[in-house]
């Protein structure tokens, strides 16, 4: 479970458009990667300095600059600089506990959303902070650390697969965007078996565990919920084409985004809904628990406890007591005993708690 | 109850577009029938391949396909490019998990919902998609497996009853919408039944099985509003006539059609309601019979400990004990015995115990 | 308790607009009556067959036709042809489980909602459907069965009491959805009563049966909200003068009787409120009282076990245990006892658990 | 607690506009005061009968009638012939179950709101309907009974305090909707000392009756939830000045009232948010108190019962037993009784149950 | 926990814009400080009466008065006068619990918000009003007593870092609004720490505290979300630039704030579902422990109670029992005793209750 909320303190005080990186360091060095290409032609590069692509800046054709790694802080103000993009946008990519949002700044719209992973060893659902620049003929991405999640597009790209090459900057921006989106299904098909899994140890054997189990997935949907409900907005916006940059061709492709948003936030609010009645079958079936072990409890007294006192009288040791000087008192005190027991265990049956 | 889920994994990243059948293969062969009528004429014809159908493309009267059986992806690649439909459509069709909504490429509609069944053997509800795509001559629909839910309107096609053979292809697509929905009710007629019976046996013998088959019932409400909510939506927004391809004569239809999704919802609401109302009555009844089970225990201890612990006094083996040697001490103990146990009987009975 | 959901089965597959009566026969031979006023002039009959009522089809004073029973589906196809209804209005009045709804057909406008009634014998709530169709200078009403709702405004008619003679048709369509409405609050007082009634046996003197009359005042709740909420829809509707059969004059009453319905509505949520409050009640007077009643089996236990096992110790038969043989011996032993019971009997009483 | 509905059926059937009054009789004899004012002049009289107060009708100066008691419906009656009130304003002044609404009847406007009290015996929370008509040149105020809410105006427009005087009949409006919400604020502190005494009775010694408190406490809620929720809708559309009624000078104030309106129904759901909690609390704690007995129970239960066992086994009276015969068998077994004793009282104190 | 409701009651029946200061006296004297700045100039000042700020009411650079204490009404009412504040304003200021609002009165613009602490002692959250008034070239801000939330700020115009010193008032306004908001994230890394270190108490040991907190942590949720949800609509309406003071320039500053904004919002409804899924886990673990603890009462009772029957058994001092007269009756009473004790705890091991 990732911490709930990042320590934004050593940002407070600073004046807006103040470039620190909040968040872990979690790759090494950034690495820079460009793809520049058009129906006919394709170059692809990794880049040392920032500065080396700036010569693709008016090239016509599409550029994809992605960023691995954002603790180099320089890097981001230079191509900020080259590109005017805005201070706050800059501040925005470097603050990782962005929430989804899209953002038109006329020149180009700047769109965060998150990307989730099963983290190997702890089974626990985590995410990183994807950041978009779409401008006329450029799109920008910026990832925490080197993921593959963009692979599939690369290698369209790279073998002119589909319609990718043909369409311009905001194809590719939509292709970034259905991948990350895509991929959130592969996460929840996970997160499926493991709800099913445990309903099924709930229904036949729950245990202390199991509440704690819940507990965790419950914080997981709350986390969920957080990284992917905004998203309907940003893509329902882009969908709307509010923005220019947006050409008409890709509004049908983006229309498909936007139902896989929704399919997307559907699936969490069933998956809550279910986590949620767990919790109740949980508390019945502990509750039911509880009645089998008391029942049990009471059968027992309920039978010993008159036979005990029975066997109690006969040890008392009154010097007149005739029973004790008969013949047959022991035997018939043993049917006697025998009868009750009996009796009570008939009463428990017919009363269903056996 | 049917996976929360379905894989989608094996779809993540590929381009948008590419036609990969994504649910089970349920039927053999997919079958092909064409029905092709206006008020004079008729004709009715299975196929074998898709291009048998295409010398209908340009034909004046209403043409209807239905294509059963969703495995074979190359016969939707084809008729495809011949009505020009789009690649996320056909994509859309063969990925059978799709929320219901409706979509307009202008020169067709595009409706996707999903159609219920009660499995016979295991009673549990599941559901299929049913694609509709509307243009101004024809109407397309696909199924994944051989239905019965078409086969009215089939006969009434067949033999002119009612409106069907004298109005359009939007009539017709509606006519395919509303037997679709009005089978919900069937559904609903025995999902009321079982909850009526349950609750009935909530109320006279409660079970652990119970708790199971109460959260059962709510799993199954949480997978039919999500089939069936964005019904609303989709009748909403063809009623409203939003696509040129609705007649104004047909619209009255599509109003009563909103009306019965509408009926839908509600119905499925109450349910719900229904539901969750019978977990508590369920918790609140385990409470009851704990309390139940406590007071046995409790009467029983409160009478037959001070009895014992009365028997046990003289069962001591002190020397110098003077009740022992009276003669009436046993007849004066059984009476006190008597007494004490007679009191707390009593006093149970007062305290509304017994 | 009504059934939740009516039987449709018998309609799945029909044309949309053929005529099935759906609900039970509650009536033996439909009754027809008819009135038909204006200021000056007022007539009143009831007719053995439909077709005497046409003659008034033109008449330029109201006429008011109300129909009583709808089994005979024949009298509302007639009724329907003469006047030019629409099938699907036809099959409306006919599926008595609509819930309430307001169509505007251009020359006449459709409404329908339910009657609340208590059955004598179960004092359990019933709902009938009435439909009720305005045009330029009719009305017609249609009931289920022959009530008692509408016998205020046939007073008023006839004695030309009140502003209903000298208004159109749209004030009697007003005139009778307000009575119906109206009754709605003698249903509403009688429930106020039981929901307070039990609410001071809760209180007082808890049992199980109360849990059953919370659940099932619980499900009449759920079917009221049904029966209601749309209510507002219709009368807003109206209100707002969106079909040009509702005067300007008349718009004043409709706005006074949307403040009726907003304000039944308003009822019914308090009334749930006030239910779903009952349960937490409940609840937390179960667990009160099984902590009573741990409470005295502990006291007991924790005093009597104690004392028992003193009683046993000197119950041993060992050949040396000195206080056996001591003269106070028996004495001191019923000191020592009485001072442990009394000792506990003062710890409890501190913890304040007697 | 004020009963849940009014009794409304002896109105049932009776035509719209018929005056009755509903509500008890809450007062002797109407009161009529009447003020007439303006910025140099001023006028304050109580009258016997309503038409003295006629005179007025055509002056320029505001004129204030104020009405407290209803049940002379002839007054109303009278009031309204004289300034063309609509019958149903008249009829919803004596009906008085009234939701607040504000109507606007384009030559005045009807305001219908309720004030709070405390009853001061029962200490419980009572409304009562608060009915005002403001004119052009004149407001008329109806009250069930007398009141003192109004008094501080009376006192301001004698004393030509603030800018009443100089300012028409809506800031009067204004000044008299303040002050009844002004009021509201009295209640609220004195019901939020009430809620923050039952928490500190919650945490410390929680009672049956505590959960009464809460339970009575949660029903205020809904009252006055219905009290006030509707008076946001009816002060924001004074506020938009959708009646030609109200001077753009005076919409700043309506602003403020608007905020104070806010601040009202935000109270009210942190106050029924801090009730519910309290149930949540209240049951959590019973649980707790219930899991202590029980340790309790368990303790006693687990110490004596092997400790009786082993004083019951040499209790038998077997011929050949050869611990009864040793020398030190007495002592042993006292060693080996407290040593069993001992532990237990170590291993539950390891356990946290001490 | 700060008062639910501070008393407003010393305000009933006062004339609206009255100036009655609400709220602890929470500073001595009131404390004046200016600054003037434009790019090239700045001056600083700490004033003794609020007469001497007057003279920069014309001056085109921009003023910013800030007042810590609000005590002393007069200063209030001086500046209103000076600058031609409307009375409501100045009210609301010294009223200070006031939900964020706000107020475009066209020639400046007033906003109230509250400003969040945790007190050091108790370490609970408290908060503060903070007004603003934006005029064209000043922005006054007063603070219930002297805080550092505005000191970063003050460093920022004095040592011309970042474009403080560049653009207008509203830049200015938006500085004092996001270094207050920005001032939420440390209160709410805090509370996120105290969440999560309460929830591993939960889960390792949980105490009746431990519910306390939570009901702690509960009501200051709902204290919080009263303090930040309204904020949405104050910065909103800002953001949409309703107010010709607001510039475009600055508009896209405080997008950036509205998405801070958002996020406070999200944070503190995260967690508050973390908190109300803490209670349940809270009753779960209660339930869990109630559970373990009658098993451990049932196992003792259950191999006790018939042990103990049987050494009564043998107590028992009848003249004719075979038993005790054999030879190895005794050893042979042991192995049953062992016996039945042995395999009753073998049975508990399958049940997995041991």
């Amino acid at each position: 479970m990732p911490k709930l909320i990042k320590q934004r303190s050593k940002k407070a005080g600073l004046a807006p458009g103040t470039l620190v990186h909040i968040g872990e360091k979690k790759t090494e060095a950034p690495k820079i990667t460009i793809m520049n290409y058009d129906e006919v032609h394709f170059q692809e590069k990794e880049m040392k300095t920032i500065e080396e692509c700036f010569i693709f800046k008016d090239h016509p054709a599409v550029t994809w600059i992605n960023i691995d790694g954002l603790h180099q802080v320089e890097i981001l103000g230079k191509l900020g600089d080259c590109y005017g993009l805005h201070p706050l946008v800059l501040e925005d990519i470097l603050n990782t506990d962005q929430r989804p949002k899209m953002e038109d700044y006329g020149e180009y719209v700047y769109i965060v959303l998150r990307s989730l992973e099963v983290n190997g060893s702890s089974n626990e659902i985590g995410s990183e902070q994807i950041s978009l620049i779409l401008g006329p003929n450029f799109v920008f991405s910026f990832q925490e650390k080197e993921g593959d999640t963009f692979c599939p597009i690369r290698e369209r790209i790279r073998n002119d697969k589909g319609r990718i090459r043909k369409m311009g900057a905001d194809y590719l921006a939509y292709a970034l965007l259905d991948s990350t989106i895509d991929n959130y299904f592969i996460i929840f098909e996970k997160l499926g078996d493991k709800i099913e899994f445990l309903e099924d140890k709930l229904i036949n054997q729950p245990t202390p565990e199991t509440l704690q189990t819940i507990h965790g997935l419950k914080k997981e949907m709350i986390f969920l919920r957080k990284a992917v409900w905004p998203l309907r907005e940003v893509v329902g916006s882009l969908e709307r084409g509010e923005s220019s940059l947006i050409q008409t061709s890709t509004r049908v492709y983006l229309r498909d985004l936007y139902d896989h948003t929704i399919q997307v936030i559907d699936t969490i609010e069933t998956f809550r809904d279910m986590v949620s009645g767990m919790l109740d079958i949980y508390l019945s079936s502990v509750s039911n628990r509880l009645n089998v072990v008391m029942k049990v409890l009471t059968i027992i007294a309920t039978i010993f406890m008159p036979l005990t006192f029975i066997a109690g009288i006969y040890g008392m040791n009154f010097k007149y007591m005739p029973e004790l000087e008969w013949r047959w008192g022991y035997p018939v005190i043993w049917f006697i005993l025998v009868f009750i027991g009996g009796s009570m265990l008939i009463y428990f049956k017919r009363k269903k708690w056996l």
